[in-house]
């Protein structure tokens, strides 16, 4: 029923009101409900230390080097985060890194506090540690071998530590040997008794593109002067007749005393030493940046100059605040909040900013430094955060949506190509597809049009069309000719599929252009999918190059990540129904609704079901394009919230992706889901509070809010949905009327 | 006969003025005669390429890498310079070179031409080449697998490469991971198409002191934009499980095409590659730093800006004729003039500049950045120099042998230790002794002292007398107890004589000073070598530590470099007299006059005598001191030059150690040597030219010139030394008589 009239909504409004105001004044706020440690464990790839919102620098503790008793060592596996929430050897913090990605990058330039005499080797002055605080923009441990107290911020260019030593000797070290990353390579330099410079090399994102690994600078300022400071290198080890002349050195590390030499090598760092006669505190500001050491040192001057650890530290916080209250939640439990509000806070980590603050940031390949007014944001996980993390920024952070378009627009000035999964300016080619028209035609639908939308037309064009020479599209040639890819390439049907929803996005655009031939001939490439459906298996197959069938065809083969002919990273049930934009036409292949339902519902019936990766995170929500057969998403979505996200280490059910698995847990908790990129649709299910309010940007919306509410009956299946109070006789409703629509009402009564 | 009046005076200067003209007008130059392969073969260690006086830059061919069918590479033996005549693979041209040194160091910084596509592993881009040309600040030669011609040139610190490449692809590659020295690691960066800039490692001298390893930083600029540039580097190699996820690219080299990135590591470069229509040159200019890279390009800047090559080389070529004129010979081979002057050209290398053209340069240890308004000089190879080259250096360019002693002074403030061994900026501490103390005296007693005399006396006291932690003088505590030290140390008696010898420059100032207790102590101390005489042997003996003899003794042990328990670098031969200041005293120990003449005689008869080598080396000119026998001097001397001193590449007897050999050639052919370092005194022999004239700075000196002359009959033996026209009646001279006195002449009738 439509029952909300305009003073209803005012008296909403109202009591709304009020209750913001009783939260400000005693209740927790948005930010207090962020537990950074949810992701950090179940490969999760979280990390709990600081980072201000979509900020360049962060710390991590870093206890994954050197691990003893435990298979979690960074070096022993594939292991792609800093930190892991049962290790218990830490060996430093390090101020550059990624959340919730599959693959080692960053996690460099480690900032370790010691005592006592100065040992160099982590191994040796690694700590276990007790006391762990983790809070949006903050965090806190006790390093129990030294009776250390560290803590750390950020501001968005600026790690910022704080350490409480005890009486006696201390020492703050800078290991550049360590990291995450399998690069190597760095430069350290000590500046003077308070301040050291440096970079690490980084790059070789799963271990791809070695070519193109890049520098990552870094300026250092300690509170208090170094009583004694100094550089050590561990070079590599002399073999031959060399080898006999450096007898005792050869392959040892040195360290080289109240130097301030520029020191280059795999294994260096540097330390700053001192004498304490009572316990005291020592704050050190790390300045990032990907330009120079130059912008470093601006990048804290003009982020954190005098600041305190503190204001900095409130400074964050409230900017951590002011973003996640743009989702106020009501009703629910303080886990449901502190969930909600953690997948909120891993939404809004990447993509992050890589300009520095006089607007610099490195060109695609670091062909030449370029200058921006706005955002330049990097981090693009595309094949992962096109299916809901981007349409969420949209909705809810659209001004921070049109910069990342502006800058996947600048990266084809400066590439000749959209991103695929970009990262600090490399193009890694990470993950199939063509993701970037899906994410920037999906905006655009949504009414984020304050771009060159025609450059970014002819962009998408350039990946779906151009046959020679296309990083974007391996195998376009055949994908044209025949519509699919055959098994002469890599996991061709995932890939075709990609291809396919890129397509229909492209198809869209071209409607909204008034580009019609191209929208005829995007809309029918899009639906080439369907010729690689078995109708005896009611699954999509891969087909060899001469057009028959691949076999043996084993459908379950692909299942946890393992490599086979048709699928990349899944099966062809975790692919079967990943054509979003052409459900009702994969529903006639599969013989109508039922034979459809039942399929679908075998994948979760068969656990064939894979809540950990993005091929078929959608799948829960298809029961609604079957009349009747919606309680089954509403139950569905429901059930997969309780088993696979908690306010728990293990909270995530597996990499975070980019924030992409955090997304769809904020748009199940909501109530609603972008079932279609590209397309301005949401499907509905049931609210996990009883409100919602999105608070909406004016420079992009004309309404203030959206309103979401429910009302709760016994078998917790909806039964009506209202939109300021009219039935909706949908589970499916426009992105113009969701946003102009004022109150989403799901009754359940 | 004193012969010469003031108008004889007059005529000869008139006389000289016209040849002067003649010279200038027709006849070679001082500096056309100098003939760089000389000394770069048989272990002498100079190097071909350019370098202007005392310069920090310099560029040689760089021949001992990868070299096939021959022992002369670099990493199958310890081989001490970058060039050696007989190979025949050259792999590039080095930026900073060290000069007649021992030990493998510098030689980085590798400019290389190529054609072609590009090439970087340097086995395969090397080249045979003919055609070389080496003079006085000029180097060139064909490269015969590319056809490109390379010419060079240097201005003090910025080294000028001029390559002239035919029509195709051209490669300009800096090579950073190729060099001379035991370090690694390097940094380097494409900041435009015409500019790289980057640093280089080095250190390690002898394979000592690795924590004293050091940046050497640059500045290259192109006179032609590059058509396409990058950077490359071989990262090592990953062992464990990491290497299998690297498939492909485990430790092997990657180019990275037309980025500007920063790129560190052990093995890395950049290349320059041109397109050229036709024939084409292009010039670069390397300008080098020990400061910084910004101090990098303010040297090249502001030492060669907008000149060419042409116009940098003429500077240069004017620096080296000013220099050289400085000592003018008339008489004598062409020969003789060739390997004369370029000896002199060797004694101008080493010490060089180390300050940057701000001033700036790095403090010992680089502990800080020192400004200095002069000179700050670096490179002492002391226990080799000052027997002989700073003594020179103190008559014939006495300026700047006081910014020498203001430099060492300098490194006193920084370190609070004189030098020993100082190498740009660090203490290798290689050989033994304490030998700042003889240059620093040796100068000051001929009248170079605008310097803190006292300072420099209390630094040498300090070096002389502090027991604990005395880095100079190890063993100092039984040194001044017993006399001499015992075999507890290495080199006992070569230590022992080298302190005596400087306790008796010391004691030489105290008495200058009227310092009458030092100088009695330090005169005293001088002679406790005597201890160490076996009358048995009529040699110099190790004692152990309980004061027997050390048995069982060999004397000819340590020939040829041999370690050996009593001596360093040498046997008790070559060690026998070397007490320069107490050849009396020895004589006494001896026997007396015929004693030590027949033991003096056997080292020559018995083939004991190495040329080659610092402790014997002014044993030639011992005969002066035994009336009736100075013939043998004179002969030998004469001998020894014809020997050992030759105008071709094995024209030096061994290493050049930083211009000793050379100085003592210089000094040889001239007629007199500095026989007692410290005193100010020199012994007289046959000039090999007619006529030499040394011009005198007046900033120290009151006469204009010191004239020496010869007149010749047919024994070849000296009647007569008149100076002035009056007779000497002695072999010796005092510094004062000598430089005050205008015209030595030799007669042989």
């Amino acid at each position: 029923m439509f029952s909300i009239s305009k003073k209803l909504i005012l008296k909403t409004a109202c009591s709304f009101c009020m209750l913001f105001f009783s939260i400000t004044s005693f209740a927790q706020q948005p930010a207090d409900y962020v537990n950074p440690f949810i992701g950090t464990s179940n490969f999760g790839a979280a990390f709990p230390g600081p980072i201000a919102p979509r900020g360049m620098a962060s710390i991590s503790p870093f206890n994954v080097a050197g691990v003893k008793n435990t298979p979690m060592e960074k070096d022993s596996q594939w292991l792609s985060n800093p930190y892991v929430n049962e290790n218990t050897f830490l060996t430093g913090f390090s101020q550059v890194n990624l959340s919730g990605v599959g693959c080692p990058e960053l996690g460099v330039i480690l900032l370790m506090p010691t005592t006592g005499n100065l040992e160099i080797d982590h191994l040796k002055y690694g700590s276990t540690y007790s006391n762990e605080v983790a809070k949006a923009g903050y965090y806190s441990v006790d390093l129990k071998k030294y009776k250390v107290k560290g803590e750390f911020t950020a501001s968005k260019r600026v790690g910022v530590s704080r350490f409480s030593f005890p009486k006696g000797q201390s020492n703050i070290l800078i290991n550049l040997g360590l990291g995450l990353t399998n690069e190597e390579g760095s430069m350290i330099k000590v500046v003077s008794s308070t301040e050291i410079e440096g970079m690490r090399s980084v790059g070789s994102f799963c271990y791809n593109s070695p070519e193109d690994a890049y520098p990552v600078y870094f300026v250092a300022k300690f509170s208090k002067p170094a009583e004694k400071f100094g550089v050590w290198k561990k070079p590599s080890k002399y073999n031959g007749v060399e080898a006999q002349w450096m007898s005792g050195y050869n392959g040892k590390a040195r360290i080289m005393k109240n130097t301030i030499k520029t020191v280059v090598g795999d294994s260096i760092g540097s330390y700053f030493s001192y004498k304490f006669d009572k316990q005291e505190t020592v704050e050190v500001k790390i300045g990032i940046s990907y330009v120079s050491i130059e912008n470093a040192r601006e990048n804290l001057e003009k982020e954190t100059g005098d600041k305190s650890f503190d204001a900095v530290y409130k400074d964050t916080y409230k900017e951590w605040n002011d973003e996640l209250s743009k989702i106020l939640v009501e009703g629910g439990s303080e886990d449901d909040k502190t969930i909600f509000y953690t997948a909120l806070y891993h939404t809004l980590i990447h993509p992050n900013t890589l300009n520095d603050v006089n607007g610099e940031y490195p060109q695609i390949k670091r062909t030449k430094i370029g200058k921006t007014d706005g955002t330049r944001y990097t981090v693009f996980s595309l094949w992962d955060t096109y299916r809901n993390m981007h349409p969420l920024t949209s909705l809810v952070y659209p001004k921070q949506q049109s910069d990342m378009i502006k800058s996947m627009l600048k990266m084809y000035d400066e590439n000749g190509w959209l991103p695929k999964w970009e990262l600090n300016s490399t193009e890694t080619f990470t993950m199939v597809g063509d993701p970037a028209s899906i994410v920037i035609v999906d905006a655009c639908l949504k009414g984020i049009q304050d771009f060159d939308v025609y450059k970014a037309y002819y962009a998408m064009l350039k990946g779906a069309d151009q046959i020679e020479n296309n990083p974007l599209r391996p195998g376009l040639k055949e994908y044209i000719e025949k519509g699919y890819l055959s098994t002469n390439y890599p996991g061709p049907v995932s890939t075709t599929l990609e291809y396919n929803t890129s397509d229909y996005a492209i198809s869209l655009l071209a409607k909204a252009l008034g580009e019609k031939e191209d929208y005829k001939r995007f809309a029918k490439r899009s639906l080439s999918y369907q010729k690689l459906f078995d109708k005896n298996l009611k699954l999509l197959r891969p087909r060899i190059a001469n057009g028959n069938w691949y076999e043996p065809f084993d459908p379950e083969a692909g299942s946890n990540f393992e490599a086979n002919v048709g699928f990349i990273e899944g099966n062809a049930w975790q692919y079967a129904f990943m054509v979003p934009h052409d459900i009702k036409g994969l529903m006639k292949l599969m013989g109508g609704d039922k034979p459809f339902s039942d399929q679908l519902q075998k994948v979760f019936d068969d656990k064939k079901f894979d809540m950990a990766n993005e091929p078929d995170i959608a799948y829960p929500y298809l029961f609604n394009y079957v009349k009747g057969e919606e309680w089954r998403s509403q139950e569905l979505v429901k059930k997969l919230v309780q088993e696979y996200f908690q306010n728990k280490p293990k909270g995530l059910p597996g990499n975070d992706d980019t924030g992409t698995m955090s997304a769809w847990l904020v748009y199940s908790m909501m109530g609603f889901y972008p079932i279609s990129p590209g397309d301005a649709i949401y499907t509905i299910t049931t609210p996990m509070f009883d409100k919602v309010t999105i608070k909406l940007d004016s420079r992009y919306y004309k309404k203030e809010n959206i309103v979401i509410e429910k009302e709760i009956n016994t078998d917790g299946k909806i039964k009506t949905i209202e939109l300021n109070g009219k039935p909706l006789n949908s589970y499916f409703i426009s992105h113009d009327d969701f946003v102009n629509g004022g109150t989403l009402k799901v009754i359940q009564n």
